[in-house]
């Protein structure tokens, strides 16, 4: 499995391609349907270009890397081939009609395309419809990543359901903090530290034992002095609903 | 000021203590309650100590650093003196009865005794009740740490209502997400790189502007999918809300 073809033109198709092609695979083709965007990849990988999936040649593997939504429609216009999508939230069995070699080859990252990236370090999780493509597909990201996991698509829907939690949900309760500091006149980066310190627990313990806080304490009086302090009703109720949760969690050994 | 009582030999009294010591400060006093914690902590920073609070002796400055529930009733036991408390949820006014000199010395950290900490990171809130006095409480801030803030009583109601949401709040998003990989048997670990790359993004960004995530797309098919998965009821609710809180937050400019 040498020539890979990248479908696709975005983030994770743009450093998957750089990172393949510094792994000296040779990517023979990028498609996108915007033709600029495909040139823009291309000359970065020394590939042809195309917008027109009618006209996608043979390769070794071809690696989707379209929006969530349009990989139905993209998979439709191909032939059969050795094809893997690069989707957190979508099943091995969109492919299952129409092709042989199937799989799915996810980086658990959110990249942007201007931001270097680290991709030794990114977690790659593996699925493939045999064991024998899917050993192919563990070697070709063990040629990228220090950290390649193979998982079925049922875990790959609970890690995105986690991500979100972990991630996105995390990061608007700094959104939320913002707020309250912005109001009182305080600079948010006065909480980096304790961001930091907190994330640096995650190393070595569960983040169930590390928890501190009013709720951790059941500290009622706190809980209820600052739910009195916020303003905002949407605001008042998370704090309320997520300090029941964290006393429920950590009563539930 | 060099000569400091210290009133507490839990985590902050410990580490502002060494901190102290270190930064040729005297202690002159070490107070417990209990007489083996007060000796324990006396003996690191070379000091008498006593667990009787009317034998508490002159100096330039005590520091309260017992838990925020037991601070009126050590004060109701005092003479006046120069004086802080190190608490972020207790006011200013809780000295205003008795003492002349008074303050607030609160480093924004969550302190483990048995961590080593680089105390000169830790942002330190202070509030004085005249300027002469703040000034003083400002200078011994910054032998101890390059990120010393003045702020109010106000104010610092505010931070800790924002630290809840940044830091108790955003750790127990983690545990949530923990709890979904354990079903999965996947290694919470897995997150890791993800979470640092969030937090990465703080250095120079606003949280609100570097949100990712199916709610900030408003891609309602995965909410809606995600939210089908869950089983836990209150998951299911926080998963809902939080989603719901974000599009709103990132709607409103």
């Amino acid at each position: 499995m040498k020539n890979i073809i990248l479908l696709g033109s975005g983030n994770v198709a743009t450093h998957l391609g750089i990172a393949l092609k510094n792994s000296n695979y040779t990517i023979t083709q990028v498609y996108s349907k915007s033709l600029e965007n495909a040139k823009v990849l291309a000359n970065k990988l020394d590939a042809p270009f195309t917008n027109n999936l009618t006209k996608i040649k043979s390769a070794d593997l071809i690696i989707v890397s379209v929006n969530d939504d349009a990989i139905l429609s993209v998979l439709s216009k191909l032939r059969n081939a050795a094809i893997v999508h690069t989707s957190g939230s979508t099943g091995l069995n969109i492919f299952k009609e129409k092709f042989s070699n199937y799989g799915v080859f996810y980086p658990l990252q959110t990249f942007n395309k201007e931001v270097n990236i680290n991709i030794s370090e990114i977690p790659f999780c593996i699925e493939g419809n045999s064991m024998e493509f899917e050993k192919q597909l563990i070697e070709i990201a063990k040629t990228l990543s220090n950290n390649v996991v193979k998982m079925n698509s049922e875990q790959r829907k609970q890690l995105h359901i986690a991500a979100v939690f972990a991630c996105n949900f995390s990061n608007h309760m700094y959104s939320i903090a913002d707020n309250f500091l912005t109001q009182a006149d305080i600079d948010f980066k006065i909480l980096l530290p304790l961001i930091k310190k907190t994330i640096a627990k995650l190393e070595s313990n569960k983040p169930k034992e590390v928890q501190t806080g009013p709720a951790k304490r059941k500290d009622t009086t706190i809980i209820q002095e600052h739910i009195a302090n916020i303003n905002e009703k949407d605001i008042k109720e998370l704090y309320h609903k997520i300090s029941l949760n964290i006393i429920k969690h950590q009563t539930n050994e």
